[in-house]
């Protein structure tokens, strides 16, 4: 499932404001940067990758629902995806991954340390966008973004406390999502609102919709870690099994009276000798995580619609926002 | 040198408004500030340690030179000493520090992935204690701590690129310095001028006295790295050596007719199986690098001074900071 075509035109928006963003300052840090927003290769050379700028293109999408030109929001799309590209950068080095979006993942272009510097200044440049941007909802936007950033370190956190943990119930895991991913997907959106003019109440809406459809998109990621197609993501299908990380078909086979013993044995013992991944997946299958992680997608991404129903923008809006975030909470990679 | 007596009453303001800045938030994130504030020990038992607090005194300071109630820079101080703190971290996870004021640093304490995590919390609590101040002086304050960070990320890169380049000119090392160490004294010292309502001139003025303050203060710093007392300054004499930083002293020795080419063949060798530190430190020694570094951080310090002169204030207000820029370039821990 691609973008629909008609986000298209504000995708090309994004690209060039995020290109201006980074067209000066410290020559290593800038191409490398280059390099992890995916426009180029490692060795300076044009090439296509990196992500698909779904934070960026919620801003713009609420910008322009709550009535502004979604330009006026193009300082706050940036610095969620620049503060996006800072987490993954981080991420990658903690969880020890070595592709992203089928590349190389920077720590393993520049070494773990110079990563480290990476993503502080990815993280530094695009609060910059917002701080001199000068416009009139910047302080509220640097405000949602600086509590999103606090409560997504907690999550990261969290996520790394959870692999080496015994017990992880669904609550944990729910709570560990809505700062790894729900907080930052909710600022995306709150941003816009702000950057739009939009009255607190409206900001604060579109930040709770954001953030459930945050989690709806992170079950989904999870699903996708289990049961996508490892072309596609560009991450290997068994690397979340690999890691032992505690994502929520885990959770719930662990919960399990039919797969709980049996995979507990698994992800206590030391890593496997051989790759288990197979064995994991059966235990999965068996327990009815499968199931149970599309119908909590599902969930959340109803729970998000209904959020939506509530805010006071015109219909036309409301259904284009719709279909982005069905886009967002359905994709298959 | 411990810190000058009148110092000490701001010392007071500036602990329990960084103690409110961690009084919440995420709980091991919080307890882990507390740890590497120097408040705590590592199973959360009160504690006294900690850094010497130079950035947050030097912002009030200024701030009381400008003419304004120093309370009111207060969290520019706070924002300066958790940014001042995060680069710590980081910068001891990439250099591999076991130590840090004779404790364990927090990589060692929580892991790498955890001290990440806890970097990213400390830098945007810090600057969160800017943004929500509302003060008027807050946006110029924001702006020149970003310009700081990502200098001194930008710094930071080049230092650690340094330890395996061939050739490193005096040139380049100071380039370095004024990013990794310069940066965040400027910012310190032009916040506290910014909170205090100054104009922009005094403000700039300010940011570079601070900055000349910075790289005296990190020239003695590599001078006591090599030749001061390990005790004092809570790390070992030998661990700018053992990391083969590229510190003043050996950039200069490295340079010289006599010690250059022996310098280099330690240097480029392997990790020495036994510890080299006494030939390489007779070789700093031989080539004149003392006396070197001593005579560069005293011309900092008095190009610190002559800027200093520059700045329209009070006498007695320039004769206190004077005192206390002097405590910074010269102390011996």
């Amino acid at each position: 499932m691609s973008l629909p075509p008609e986000f298209l035109g504000r995708l090309a928006l994004i690209e060039e404001a995020l290109r201006r963003a980074l067209a000066e300052g410290p020559a290593e840090l800038v191409r490398m940067s280059r390099y992890v927003l995916g426009w180029e290769d490692a060795d300076g050379r044009p090439s296509a990758g990196g992500g698909k700028r779904l934070r960026p293109l919620l801003c713009l999408e609420v910008a322009a629902a709550a009535g502004a030109d979604p330009a006026q929001a193009l300082p706050g799309a940036v610095a969620v995806e620049l503060v996006h590209n800072f987490s993954l950068v981080h991420d990658d080095i903690q969880d020890g991954d070595a592709l992203r979006h089928g590349r190389p993942t920077a720590w393993q272009v520049v070494g773990a340390p110079q990563a480290i510097n990476l993503g502080n200044f990815l993280y530094t440049r695009g609060l910059r966008q917002l701080a001199d941007s000068r416009l009139p909802g910047a302080p509220l936007a640097l405000a949602i973004l600086f509590e999103a950033v606090e409560r997504m370190v907690a999550g990261q956190w969290a996520d790394i406390a959870f692999e080496d943990a015994e017990s992880v119930t669904e609550e944990d895991y729910l709570a560990m999502v809505e700062g790894k991913t729900g907080a930052l997907l909710g600022a995306a959106a709150g941003i816009g609102a702000a950057l739009a003019g939009a009255p607190r109440g409206t900001v604060d809406a579109f930040r709770a919709w954001g953030e459930r459809l945050g989690l709806a998109f992170q079950v989904q990621d999870d699903y996708l870690g289990a049961w996508g197609d490892a072309a596609a993501t560009g991450k290997s299908t068994s690397s979340d099994i690999a890691r032992r990380k505690k994502t929520l078909p885990v959770v719930f086979a662990l919960a399990s009276d039919g797969s709980g013993d049996a995979l507990r044995a698994i992800y206590r013992a030391a890593p496997a000798p051989e790759d288990d991944t197979a064995k994991v997946l059966e235990l999965l299958e068996t327990s009815g995580a499968r199931e149970h992680t599309r119908a909590l997608a599902r969930r959340f991404s109803a729970e998000a619609e209904a959020l939506l129903a509530d805010i006071a923008i015109a219909d036309d809006a409301r259904d284009r926002l719709r279909t982005f975030a069905r886009f967002i909470a359905e994709r298959d990679r």
